[in-house]
């Protein structure tokens, strides 16, 4: 494996089978090389969020140039518009949206709950009204492989059913045990169509460790290519996330790629991969940044603030990014004041970088075996510069 | 002077003061090149708009690849926000927006025309209440000039005042009087402070063609170092345009440049080039690039039609835009359909670069004495493929 991993090049696919490797650890944390068709993803990495086809206002080649290896498809989105067949017959979603690195899908269950208006959830699958024109819509474990298959994400997820937290007890153990036998379903609808890219389990069983761990056996049990928590980031009080997260990590096998979903905060990503998680995805730094918040090394930065209205400091003079490093505070805040939606593009890209920035940085730390250390200096960074710099 | 003009690179300005002279001339037609400050401007030049210190969308760096030598300023939205004196303070406008290179400013007097309530015109100039926070703001022709050399653009406009058309006679008479003084007291006002830029008269009289050449000769006789044809563009017919262009720019300085404010289509800009027209701005190629129209060798193309949903083409495989050439139509039409930003932005980017390449190629046909072949083939070009390629 090359110790530099780099994505590849446009139209240069390596189209090598799923396969991922550890290539260091430090405590629980780790780092490592996902082999997809599509490219390396060197993890922990930072999936940017391309719901419809896009990452919100950013075009793609900056995206890449933050150093994303990978990125996030929205399932339900794409299968209602444009349609998963449509892309098929263009190609797929990487040829669609010309992004021909690595792509993960979703399974469209998490959107079918929080999207659209009268849903009903069968064994059979869930059946859903659409958000864009009202058409009834079935959505079966069966049916998401489909869709993904026809996307030809390199990652797919399985269907699964995903509660807001807080929730009773019976309420969560039937949707997870649900997601476990649409799990199953999900993987023999998988393994006849998909060679060579990778399917990931769902582990739910919401605030409740028992559940968790049930889910965690029964998905190792069926088998796949890398396991996910779900049912987070739906409400529940960060430190109830950080718990179900240190319990259910340890559970999961080693030798495979653990994601987390739907996660969250820089905070949220370090003390997450202190306990052992590879991946993650967040529409965090784009709709942050669509609202004036700008991540930097010395902690968050509301660009809206007057008191950028005259300051000729960039956001991080020693950033890789450019958009951070050429342009003025207060060229910023008044793009925010003037309505100009080039502003929220700037902040898009500025939070992609620094997401981006945070895992390349978490990874060499990882590597040299302080990654408590990097930790311990990136937060004491953010909070010790938010006076000064900040809000 | 360089046979082959470059912008100046970032941060190297040249510093050298206005300048214009011809390079070739076929017909009525003219090429030549503007020194400024901030660099050479190539024309026929078309002017981006950036209203608020950004081309609506669009990154400076499209911008600047599109081939874009110079962007226009609106002097009334930068002086209600986020106001002159500040962006003076932070280095004027150029190191405000990062634009290293040549910006002509307006007066702001179209603008507060059209865009502020309660205006009220005087000898003395005009007062009108802000149209962000009600402010009651006074804008005299010394006004006008100290707020563009507090930009410092490369080149500034007269505080004109533009009636809209049709109307009355004695009213389009009163305002051409009022602005040839305005004129006169801007001349004034710039000569003590503005070494090495240049500023602009603008012809007013309307569609009456005594009125225009009066103009003419009396901003002649106060002497500016180029022409505006103003008042058009403001309501009336495009043969109205035409005919005022083709009666007035005859009477303009051979030595000077010519600019036609506020202008306009592809179609327009070509006509406007024939009776001797060397610069334009306007807001249509980011504009109607907001609301999915491309403007292509081809002809425009309404991008949200539904024929373009399954379609693989890209807009222009030829061009050298690399939205136009690299995004199919269905992707691009997706994104006008999801709502996604991204969509407006790529397409104010193609349609950026169809408007250079137009004037490049206008450019390149004057100087090998072959404008009317140029017209000819362009026009038949867009008409041609109009039924299968667009629409």
């Amino acid at each position: 494996m090359c110790p530099h991993p780099v994505n590849a090049p446009d139209d240069a696919v390596t189209q090598k089978p799923f396969s991922f490797h550890l290539t260091a650890t430090d405590g629980a944390a780790r780092s490592g090389e996902m082999v997809t068709p599509h490219g390396v993803v060197r993890t922990p990495a930072f999936m940017p969020v391309g719901t419809q086809g896009a990452i919100k206002g950013v075009h793609h080649d900056d995206v890449h140039a933050s150093g994303a290896d990978i990125i996030l498809g929205n399932t339900y989105h794409l299968m209602l518009r444009p349609g998963a067949e449509r892309i098929a017959a263009l190609g797929g979603l990487h040829a669609f949206m010309r992004w021909p690195f690595p792509i993960l899908t979703d399974s469209g269950g998490f959107q079918v709950m929080s999207l659209s208006a009268l849903r009903k959830v069968t064994e059979a699958g869930v059946t859903f009204r659409s958000h864009i024109d009202g058409a009834m819509v079935e959505l079966t474990p069966e049916r998401a492989i489909a869709v993904q298959n026809l996307l030809g994400s390199d990652i797919a997820m399985q269907l699964d059913e995903c509660v807001s937290l807080p929730a009773e007890s019976t309420e969560i153990e039937r949707a997870m045990r649900l997601s476990l036998r649409w799990a199953e379903r999900c993987k023999r609808a998988f393994e006849s169509a998909s060679p060579g890219r990778a399917l990931f389990g769902i582990v739910q069983g919401g605030d409740d460790q028992g559940f968790r761990e049930q889910s965690v056996r029964a998905l190792i049990d069926i088998g796949f290519h890398g396991y996910a928590i779900g049912g987070l980031a739906v409400g529940e009080a960060p430190e109830v996330m950080r718990k179900v997260v240190a319990e259910t990590a340890p559970a999961l096998p080693t030798e495979r790629p653990r994601y987390l979903m739907g996660v969250g905060t820089p905070a949220d990503l370090l003390a997450a991969v202190a306990r052992g998680i590879d991946m993650f995805d967040c529409v965090m730094p784009t709709r942050n940044g669509r609202h004036g918040l700008a991540f930097t090394r010395f902690g968050p930065i509301n660009i809206k603030n007057a008191q950028h209205a005259d300051d000729p400091r960039p956001l991080d003079a020693e950033s890789r990014c450019p958009a951070a490093r050429d342009f003025s505070r207060a060229y910023l805040h008044h793009l925010f004041k003037a309505g100009e939606a080039l502003g929220g593009t700037l902040l898009s890209i500025v939070n992609l970088f620094y997401y981006q920035d945070l895992m390349a940085g978490t990874r060499a730390a990882i590597a040299a075996g302080g990654f408590a250390d990097y930790v311990a200096q990136t937060t004491e960074q953010w909070s010790a510069k938010r006076d000064t710099a900040s809000q």
